[in-house]
């Protein structure tokens, strides 16, 4: 496993407000399926529904009181196999797979994985998303709105 | 504000048992005063007690069911001066300041704020972790433990 966070995904109730609050501290990013994605060093912080993300996540979550961060990491891979050996690792070392490695909505595949405290890690493979030789990831023009025009 | 991060930390209930879940991933680190430093990229992934980090961030976090993430992002900036620019600037933005702006442990000046859903950051000026030109943080030899020493 290379030593090192592709996304961090911040889950929101409120995902115009939590844009908003972003760009008022000068943030631009794009939006794309309600998802706000900014370019943040060689890595991704990006907004997203908290309910959508527990769910996603394999975790129920409530907005608040039910023991789920509302922060998802992501390491992201180059290939299924990737997904697949790192989850099985995990587990291995003590996380707790709580959602196992499938196809994603995005046409990818991954699985989800908290660690000893419940932090969770997303293992991705995303063919959108491809990760530079050093392993950052650089967002693509993901076609959506970009932070300029948002009010 | 640089459209970066620079830490994130996870609190952790148990450092030593965290620590192991890392290192059986092929993570590699320098443990210093409690805490566990991986390099990520351009950022630091950092492991510390989940209370203490909830004490220093001016929340007062139990293991569980409080809305304490657990988890905390860092902004290191380069002055003291930008620290409090950027804490009133989030705080005009609709953050809640949770630790006002102040001189910290390890010598350097920091504030924390909430972001509307919740989420910590740690606004940091610490001159023990110096900048990068281009805003990454590349961590010195801290002295401490490295993760081959470990377990």
């Amino acid at each position: 496993m290379e030593q090192r966070i592709s996304l961090i995904t911040l889950g929101v109730a409120d995902l115009a407000r939590a844009r908003s609050f972003y760009e008022a501290l000068g943030w631009r990013g794009q939006e794309v399926e309600e998802t706000v994605f900014f370019q943040a060093g060689g890595m991704v912080l990006s907004l997203w529904s908290r309910e959508k993300l527990a769910a996603d996540s394999g975790v129920f979550g409530l907005p608040s009181g039910d023991g789920f961060d509302g922060i998802v990491l992501a390491h992201n891979v180059r290939s299924t196999g990737e997904v697949d050996e790192l989850v099985a690792r995990a587990e291995q070392a003590g996380g707790t797979v709580t959602r196992a490695p499938a196809d994603t909505f995005y046409g990818g595949y991954a699985g989800c994985v908290a660690d000893p405290d419940g932090h969770l890690w997303e293992i991705a493979f995303n063919p959108g998303f491809p990760l530079a030789e050093d392993g950052s990831l650089h967002l693509p023009d993901l076609g959506g709105a970009d932070g300029a025009d948002a009010s």
